[in-house]
C-alpha cells in the first residue's frame, strides 16, 4: 500500500527552506511513500528546483493561497484563512487523500483547525498531544498530554491514558503498555484531588485487564523510562516538556563554550569526538521530533516549530509508519472497547486550547 | 555576631556519615559559625572522631534518642517520635538556641514538623518551599513552591511570589526582583483558571509598585534565567524538578558511558579534562542544594535526601548566609507591608503537604 501524506509546507519558523529538502530526502528513503506538498505553488517549486526535485514523481505540489502564521489569533486560522496551507493540507486526510498530515505550525491553531476539520473521535472527550522522550533504557517514553488542555477532570486523563496506550501498542508493538499517572510521590495519598480520582479510575481498568496500570510515577522516571507512557495534563506536561528543552539547550551551550575554551580542550574534543558524536546522537532532540495530536477523526503530526530538515524528517517518518501500522484503526476499535460512554461534546475548539 | 545551626544529623539516606564531614568542612571555614549536632550522641561522637575532630570547640552534641525515617508516616513524625533528631533540631531555633535549622530527611515529615514547631508567620497561608537552579547567565533562578502545596488557589500563589521575591533580596541584594508565574505560554489568555487570576493578583501588584512582576513564563525560561523568581503550584514545581533532575542525571550517565567507551574517548577525555571538570561544576546539583522552607517563624532549610557531604556543606552555607542576610527578619517585614490581610488559617499541616 502506498502511504500518502500531506504536509503544510509553509509552517514553523523555517517554512518551505526546512519542509522541502526534508520531503526530498524522506520521498528517496522510502519507496511506497508519496507526498502531497500545501503551500504557495511558486515558492514550493522554486525550492524543489533549489534541490533538483522537480521531477521527482511521488511530490505533489497543492496550492494554498495563504498561511498561519505563529502570531495568528486561533480565530483567524479558524475562520479567515479557509485556504491556509494547514487547513488545505488537513483537509487532504478528512477527504481520504491522504492517510496522514504534518505541520510546523502553531500548535494551539493546528489543533483547532484539526478538531474543526476532522472533528473528535467518538468517545473523545478532548484530543491530545503525546510525544516521546529518550529514557536510560534507550527507549521511548510516550508522555501526553503536553498542551492540549490546560484544565482537565479525571475522566480526561483517563482517555488520554486509554489513548497513550493504544499509540504505544500499535508504534511499539508492545501487547500491554505501562502507564504512569505523573505525580508528586508514588504512594496512593500523593498528589492533588483530580490526580487522586484519575488513579481509582485507572486502577478500575487494570483490575478488570484493560489496561496496564504501573501506578504513580514522579517527574525523573520519564527518563528512568518506568513506564512506556507518562499520563499527566497539559498544564503540567507542557512546562516540564518546555523544561526538559530549557534544560537540554542549556546544557550543550555549557558542552560546546567547555570544550571550545582553549586549544588543549580543542584537542581533547578532536581526539575524543566519536564520543561527542555518539553523545549529540543519543540526546538529539531531532529524533523525537513529531508529536501525535491523538483522538480526532484522522492522523496529524505536529513538528516542532523551529526544527531544521533532519528533525522535520523524522516528523514525517513517525507520521508514515504511525499511518503503516494502522494507528487510526486501532485507536476506533480500542475506544470504542475501553471508552466509558460519554455524552458527545461540542467539537467546536475551546479556550483551553494551547501550545 | 556568631551564626549558631542545629543540625538534623540523623537525616537523609546517609545520616552522620556525609553530615558530620560536612559539618565538620563547614565549620574549618567559618570561624564566626557554630554547629548544634543533633542525634544520638554516641553515633555522632564516633563519627568526629573518626575524623580527629572531637575537640573542634565550636561543634556542640544535643542528644535526640529517635530519629525520623524516609518511610515514617506524617502521623508518626509528628505525634509519636518527640525526641526526633529533626524535631530537636528545629526546636532549637523556636527557642532561639540556633539561627537556622537543616535536616536531610523526610520533607514532607520536615514541613509538617515545622509547621508545627514553629508555627507559621502571621500573613502566610501555607509556607512554601523554595529552591534554586542555575541558568544561562550564571546566575540562579530561584523556584517556588517544589512541593509544598499540590492544591493552590491564586491568592496562594500570589504569596508565594512576595516570598520569593523577599528571599532574593535579601540573599541576592536584588532590589526589585523579577517575577515570573509559569505557564504554558507568555500571552495574557495562556493557562489554567487558576495562573490566570494569579496573574491579575500580580499586575495589580505591580502597578502600585509593590512587585516587579515580569508576566508569564515558560518552562525553557528556567534555565534562560528570564526572572529571578519562578512562581507555581507544588504540583507543577515538584514534577518540573524532578523532571531536570531525572533529566541531569540521564545526561551525565550518557557522557561518562560515552566517554569511557574506548581508549580513544578515554584519552580525549584526559586531556579535556579541565572542560570536563568545569561542565561538571557548572551543572553540579551539589552546588544548589539546600531548599527554603518560607512563611515559617524560623528558618528551615532542607538538603536533598540523597546529598553527599559537599552538597549537604552547600546546604549549610546557605543556611548561615540566609541568617547572616536576616531574611527571617526582612520576610515578616515585607509580609506585613505586602501581603493582603486575610484570616489566619488552622496551623496543623494539611494531608496537602508532600515531597
Amino acid at each position: 500500500m502506498t502511504i500518502k501524506i500531506s504536509i503544510d509546507c509553509m509552517g514553523g519558523d523555517h517554512g518551505p527552506s526546512v519542509t522541502i529538502p526534508a520531503a526530498i530526502s524522506f520521498i528517496n528513503r522510502e519507496p511506497d511513500a508519496e507526498l502531497i506538498l500545501v503551500g504557495l505553488e511558486d515558492v514550493i517549486r522554486a525550492e524543489l528546483k533549489k534541490h533538483h526535485a522537480e521531477s521527482q514523481p511521488r511530490l505533489f505540489i497543492l496550492h494554498a493561497s495563504e498561511q498561519v502564521t505563529m502570531d495568528d489569533p486561533l480565530e483567524v486560522a479558524l475562520r479567515r484563512k479557509k485556504d491556509s496551507s494547514m487547513r488545505v493540507a488537513i483537509e487532504q486526510v478528512k477527504e481520504g487523500r491522504s492517510h496522514a498530515c504534518v505541520s510546523a505550525g502553531n500548535t494551539a491553531a493546528l489543533m483547532a483547525v484539526s478538531r474543526y476539520v476532522l472533528k473528535t473521535m467518538a468517545g473523545v472527550d478532548r484530543p491530545a498531544i503525546c510525544s516521546i522522550l529518550p529514557n536510560q533504557k534507550d527507549g521511548p517514553t510516550y508522555m501526553l498530554d503536553l498542551g492540549a488542555n490546560v484544565d482537565c477532570e479525571p475522566h480526561h486523563l483517563h482517555q488520554f491514558a486509554i489513548m497513550g496506550s493504544v499509540l504505544v501498542q500499535a508504534m511499539e508493538g508492545i501487547e500491554r503498555p505501562t502507564i504512569g499517572l505523573l505525580n508528586v510521590g508514588t504512594e496512593d495519598i500523593k498528589g492533588n484531588e483530580v490526580v487522586k480520582l484519575t488513579a481509582k479510575l485507572l486502577q478500575a481498568d487494570h483490575e478488570r485487564g484493560a489496561l496496564n496500570f504501573y501506578g504513580n510515577v514522579e517527574g525523573n522516571d520519564i527518563f528512568k523510562g518506568t513506564t512506556d507512557i507518562v499520563v499527566c495534563d497539559g498544564f503540567v506536561g507542557n512546562v516540564t516538556l518546555k523544561a526538559i528543552e530549557g534544560l537540554a539547550r542549556f546544557l550543550k551551550g555549557v558542552l560546546t563554550s567547555e570544550f571550545k575554551r582553549n586549544p588543549l580542550t580543542m584537542l581533547g574534543a578532536l581526539i575524543a569526538r566519536s564520543a561527542l558524536r555518539r553523545i549529540s546522537n543519543r540526546i538529539n532532540p531531532s529524533r523525537y521530533n513529531g508529536a501525535s495530536l491523538l483522538g480526532l477523526r484522522g492522523l496529524v503530526l505536529k513538528s516542532h516549530g523551529g526544527a531544521e530538515a533532519d528533525a522535520f524528517e523524522w516528523a514525517l517518518r513517525r507520521a508514515y509508519h504511525a499511518a503503516k501500522n494502522d494507528v487510526q484503526e486501532h485507536l476506533s476499535t480500542m475506544i470504542a472497547e475501553l471508552m466509558p460512554r460519554e455524552p458527545e461534546v461540542a467539537q467546536e475548539p475551546t479556550a483551553t486550547i494551547t501550545g
